[in-house]
């Protein structure tokens, strides 16, 4: 999965970015309500007095650190930039299926200076459509949104509160439209403009007719409209792309605070209910140098949680425990450089091989293969090598010899549905 | 520099592993001194009352938590178990060149139950020679020894305390052997034992002849026999596969108290005066699970280091910036869908291309390639590719075109001595 990812990470020209796994504190809290899962680190024998350490902390996201990079390097980097950043995150809640204190993030971003164009929100369910399309896993259906869709109808509304109730129909799945309508009605929201941000929440469409089923709510607003302008262009793009992919899903918001306007979540089919895989959206103010911004837009893949969901319920499963394609049986201790020659031949033409760890029973060095699921075992004293798995053994020469390329590396099978 | 490390790994049939970055302060101090260095974590809202997480701390090599997770998951490793492990390590001490608070490992080791072949020391040197050997990087020697050795020699010779003696000589290169003798003299070492240690401290050869060497000096003991014996075999199929590559030095010891044998120092030819570059060794006792004994052998290959020491000294450059080998240009913003199938096409058959950003003139998409460093841009409106280096320009079909092979990806060059 991570292999697949930078390959296709890579053809879309995304160079890739590493960043520390610490950022001081403020940083880390500048955006976004995760202030309480955020790891601080201290030296064990750090002097009482010395707090030069104290206020660092360990990343939750790779966005922020990116944001953080930009603005300190925007002297030296051409822009748009685009990067892909594949590392640990860490956060200090509570664990469950899926998520984890450590975990494992894909991401991909493109920040630009001043202003980012709107077409750039519609690359990235393609690419990772493109990641995920080429990886034996279940069908995903990306869900997008565009907070200013949301904001723009709240304020059309004459809703005085719009970012908050951004974050209450967010909640729609926990607590249903009673719930939402109550805590709406706590800053002020009637019971009308409630019933139409609930009636908002519920359009969702494969196409672009999700615009005229916004318009009939009869809620006009300029941002609205440029929501709904950029919203299309992404499911447009996607339809003749990748139909069936993307779906425009007006009750998406995204939990951090950062996104302005494009949002993406992304399901398994049939895993809906562990949540997304794959989120992101546009941020056009979190990477700011002086008087300079640099918005930015990206998208975030969930290895872990993937992988921890599929290998979880037994979905997933590895030809093999180890990459070793070919086992060199040892006849004595005193043949093993001879072996090794073998080994190595084998070796410099790709095929990974090992050599018996002792020269005990030939019986007992094919345990060794079987065991770990090694396809080969080469003989060297009658040059010959046998498919343990189906017996057939043949005259090879190590020079030439090739298993078939099925066999080379293991492989992952899913079994989903 | 970790592709190539993963995939000669791979060859050699270590299987992929991954350890969390937080292991308990007490498997993180259970051996060696570097207790100062560990960061401690703790949650930045946690209870005061919540101890809980209070007694965890970074891993500050692999080798440890490799142990850990050996004697953790005895009952379902098949053994010998041989991982590679590419990971962040953290350690509180004073930056320099070539040394960091964060920094890239990359490890293998091979462990077994109760007892490990000796023939296993003698792999690594091999595999770290035949990784570094196929990057742009300076010519390695790698300084190998063994703790049977010196311990047997010091017992030998009467020294009562022969681990400290261990740790003494091992200065010699920081405080010289007036200042070895002195600080050995401090522990009751006399002068003639110190004279002899210092005399074994200076034996070097790249053949066996380091044991006659040895024995010139007069000292006999049984785990002196065995220690010379296992170092003369590392020496000897060292000698054999990659002439030149490894040298027995008898005056490296390693600062982990864990070594029980053999232990491997690296250093790049021309920067021997920034240390080891990739060290290692066997650990007889590190891994225990009830009574049950996992002994080890391994080495790590300091990545951070190794590029941090290069790219300091201006010893490297990249060929371009970015992955992107192909710029479709944009003639006008209408025809993005069209250079988008282009771009298609090319990334379908593994060429890395990305779409102009804005469809401005012609002069500013090339300068927008020039500056990445991209080496073609397609023009669609003729169906021609430009090398924008050379100025040469054809006629191509997006479904057939490649670039030349050197072209394809990003390259990296050393320019060395």
């Amino acid at each position: 999965m991570i292999d697949r990812a930078r390959r296709v990470f890579e053809l879309y020209g995304f160079a890739s970015l590493d960043t520390r796994a610490v950022e001081p504190l403020e940083t880390l809290l500048a955006k976004g309500e995760t202030s309480k899962e955020v790891y601080l680190l201290r030296r064990l024998q750090a002097d009482e007095a010395d707090s030069s350490d104290s206020r660092l902390g360990l990343h939750f996201d790779l966005t922020i650190p990116f944001a953080r990079y930009v603005a300190e390097n925007a002297g030296k980097l051409q822009f748009p930039f685009r990067r892909y950043q594949i590392q640990k995150c860490w956060r200090g809640e509570r664990p469950q299926e899926g998520r984890y204190r450590e975990f494992l993030q894909a991401d991909i971003d493109i920040v630009d200076r001043d202003t980012l164009s709107p077409h750039f929100d519609a690359e990235f369910p393609l690419i990772i459509a493109d990641v995920l399309g080429g990886l034996p896993l279940p069908r995903i259906r990306v869900q997008v949104n565009n907070r200013k869709v949301l904001k723009g109808f709240y304020q059309g509304l004459g809703i005085l509160e719009p970012d908050a109730t951004i974050r209450t129909v967010d909640k729609i799945d926990k607590i249903g439209p009673d719930g939402v309508t109550a805590e709406l009605a706590g800053y002020g929201v009637t019971e009308s403009q409630a019933k139409l941000a609930l009636a908002l929440a519920e359009i969702s469409s494969s196409d672009t007719s999700f615009v005229d089923d916004v318009r009939k709510l009869g809620v006009t607003d300029p941002l609205l409209d440029e929501g709904l302008e950029e919203l299309a262009f992404v499911i447009e793009t996607a339809a003749e792309h990748a139909p069936g992919l993307c779906f425009a899903e007006l009750k998406i918001a995204r939990g951090l605070d950062y996104y302005t306007g494009t949002v993406y979540e992304t399901k398994l089919v049939g895993f809906e209910r562990a949540g997304s895989i794959c989120g992101g959206g546009r941020y056009d103010n979190l990477a700011v140098s002086g008087n300079d911004r640099f918005p930015g837009v990206g998208i975030s893949l969930g290895i872990s949680r993937t992988l921890g969901l599929l290998f979880g319920r037994d979905a997933l499963a590895a030809s093999r425990s180890v990459p070793t394609c070919v086992l060199v049986a040892l006849p004595a201790e005193q043949d093993r450089r001879a072996a090794n020659r073998i080994a190595n031949s084998l070796r410099s033409r790709g095929i990974a091989t090992e050599v018996s760890p002792s020269a005990a029973k030939f019986g007992k060095q094919i345990r060794y293969a079987e065991r770990r699921g090694i396809p080969f075992v080469w003989f060297p004293q009658t040059s010959e090598v046998k498919d343990i798995r189906s017996g057939d053994q043949v005259q090879a020469d190590p020079a030439e010899w090739a298993p078939p390329p099925e066999d080379l590396h293991p492989t992952i099978s899913g079994s989903f549905d």
